[in-house]
């Protein structure tokens, strides 16, 4: 058992992230990371964890009491509001227009839930009366819909969901793994029931934890459950005794994960989020400009692109990998590929929490039109640039 | 929405961490935590978790293929082993003698198991011979048995036990979130099914992984299941086409933890898993002869006593609150409380992978000794330096 092997340092490349997360991570985000560890009930990490717990109720727009992070990425996240608000039996009715609405599907199934599905093409979102004739007609338990389609870039309205779900007495739990902290969140304003979230897209943050948050409403259906929740790690009645003043023991939190999480929440509450998310309006609006002017259309239906996530169709005769290889090669740009059905026709273009800059609009735009001059594709050299600077001076 | 706060910059105090993790984690894994982060398909991504892999193989003295780090803690780590290779009705043999044996019942009844369970009192470890009789009996599928009782301090011997689990047909499944790295595991050589860890303590990584590994009989026995897994975000079918060749999207990895893994395990592999072992345990006999020196003794079954995590009896008269307030208090140091029936009655102090160094063996017992004596506590000033010091010498 002596030393096998001594490992080569590793030394990662500086990427450019533009997919769909991860995303660019700031500084002092990256920095938290590296402080030295404190306890998981040391008094410093419980009053961090009171903070975050603060700082994630301003940035869902709650006073949610169960409002914390699980400890897993977003579809942690997404397993924890569907197997806490579900028991074997009940119904429930899952919104399908993409991969993530595909995935609650099966996330609902393995609790044992019946699940009655109503689907829309990719790209296209759910209208309130389809979303209506399903619940009177299925009555569900929960409506399980997806805020913005990180596989389609689409936008889905929710307000009139929501209120469309309480007329029928349902909960309306909602996927805002790449919508919190880009586009308006307003669990308490909209009436949410439950919401999960990532924090490797607009919140800037690396992956690794899954903001959620419970309406008084869903925390009593949690209470009064007949039915031990499936998942131990996600049990929600235990986990809030660890956040909760309880302090009870449940699972060592991901300490430095924990650490990162409230520097990002903090930073986005310097920023304020009504700033930050004219900032993620700003460079979509310049980002668009250039890709359309480039020739290049959009996959999403018009007027429900999300602004943090551009689902592009890949023009005929282009190869997705070649241009992907080569603008992580050249210019160490990671953009996403399609899922599902999108897989080799669509590119997905994030700008994303600190992602969303000026610069990184500007690279992508003149690596993207390099890449499709040399195969070849007819595009108006420097189109793309004067569009996106059009757009920041409008 | 504009910024409503302006929250104050977190600095954590520095804490000398010897209760049962997280551990101390050495700079280069801090250093790699604080690395930009690369996406979770990138090529160098991809080519880093081989190496996580190859580097876990190493550490669990494995061939196993299916052998990886799950996207959550440690408990996520045993939910992952139980649920994987437990369906509805399968009959499941659990061997309690403390917290963690605990969970596994109530990870196995969630999943469906039909769990039965012998138990030993706390801080006692398993004959071959009752688990022989139990196992007969009762003809388990799944055996499973707590490696290093981390709320105990027991140490329990697995080969025979794995021996009679093959004799029976049955698996064998085994909790390492506390051995691996600080004693010998041998998964080939034991003849173990499945085993999972934590990354927090003897690998001294922040915690937020869990390395579990399974054996081709395992790994044959999830791939012919019935029924799906309960659990999308722990369906090893699924994750292993993530971490295998395929490289199918399953979620998005936790970045920054495995690069903080990886470094972690280079680490233990630079030094040298019997070097590492030896390490352990001679700051454990120095310590224990010093904690027997000061009049302390251990809560733990002579000659099953970790030297990663020494839980000893809290003297008569006193506070266990008292004292470690004080520890944390005046000089930083984290020792842990006792856990279910030990609560308030035994301490856990850890000497885990960095933490395993003289240092802080000279201070935690210094620090204790001057507790005590203020405490009005009868200690001989200096017996416990002494002693500790004679152990390092022999």
């Amino acid at each position: 058992m002596a030393a096998t092997s001594q490992p080569a340092p590793f030394n990662p490349s500086t990427r450019v992230l533009l997919g769909p997360g991860p995303s660019e991570v700031p500084p002092r985000v990256l920095a938290a990371m590296g402080y030295p560890l404190l306890g998981h009930l040391d008094p410093e990490f419980v009053a961090l964890m009171d903070e975050t717990q603060s700082f994630l109720r301003q940035v869902f727009r709650t006073e949610n009491r169960l409002t914390m992070a699980v400890s897993g990425t977003g579809s942690a996240g997404m397993e924890a509001v569907i197997v806490n608000l579900v028991e074997p039996g009940d119904t429930v009715l899952v919104c399908v227009n993409g991969v993530f609405g595909g995935r609650m599907v099966d996330v609902a199934e393995r609790a044992g839930a019946k699940v009655h599905q109503i689907e829309r093409p990719y790209g296209e979102v759910f209208d309130p009366q389809e979303v209506r004739d399903a619940v009177s007609k299925i009555r569900p338990k929960v409506i399980g819909i997806v805020h913005a389609e990180t596989s389609t870039g689409a936008w889905q309205p929710l307000e009139e969901i929501a209120k469309i779900a309480h007329e029928f007495g349902a909960m309306i739990a909602i996927d805002t793994v790449t919508s919190l902290g880009g586009v308006p969140v307003e669990i308490d304003a909209w009436g949410i029931d439950a919401a999960y979230s990532g924090t490797q897209k607009c919140l800037s943050c690396p992956p690794g934890l899954a903001p959620v948050t419970f309406s008084a409403k869903a925390a009593e259906a949690i209470a009064q459950r007949k039915t031990k929740v499936q998942s131990w790690y996600l049990d929600m009645q235990m986990i809030q005794r660890y956040w909760g003043s309880d302090r009870f023991y449940h699972h060592t939190a991901p300490i430095s994960m924990n650490y990162a999480l409230r520097e990002a929440l903090a930073l986005i509450l310097e920023e304020g989020l009504e700033a930050r998310q004219a900032r993620h309006m700003l460079n979509h609006k310049a980002l668009k400009a250039g890709l359309l002017a480039m020739g290049l259309s959009y996959a999403t239906a018009p007027g429900y692109e999300l602004p943090q996530l551009n689902c592009v169709r890949i023009p005929d005769g282009v190869d997705d990998l070649v241009v992907r290889k080569r603008l992580l090669s050249d210019w160490g740009i990671e953009v996403g590929g399609g899922l599902g059905i999108f897989k080799g026709k669509a590119w997905r273009i994030g700008l994303m929490g600190h992602g969303s800059r000026r610069p990184n609009v500007t690279l992508v735009l003149s690596a993207l039109e390099t890449c499709l001059i040399d195969l070849g594709v007819k595009v108006t050299p420097g189109a793309a640039l004067a569009a996106a600077s059009a757009a920041y001076s409008a």
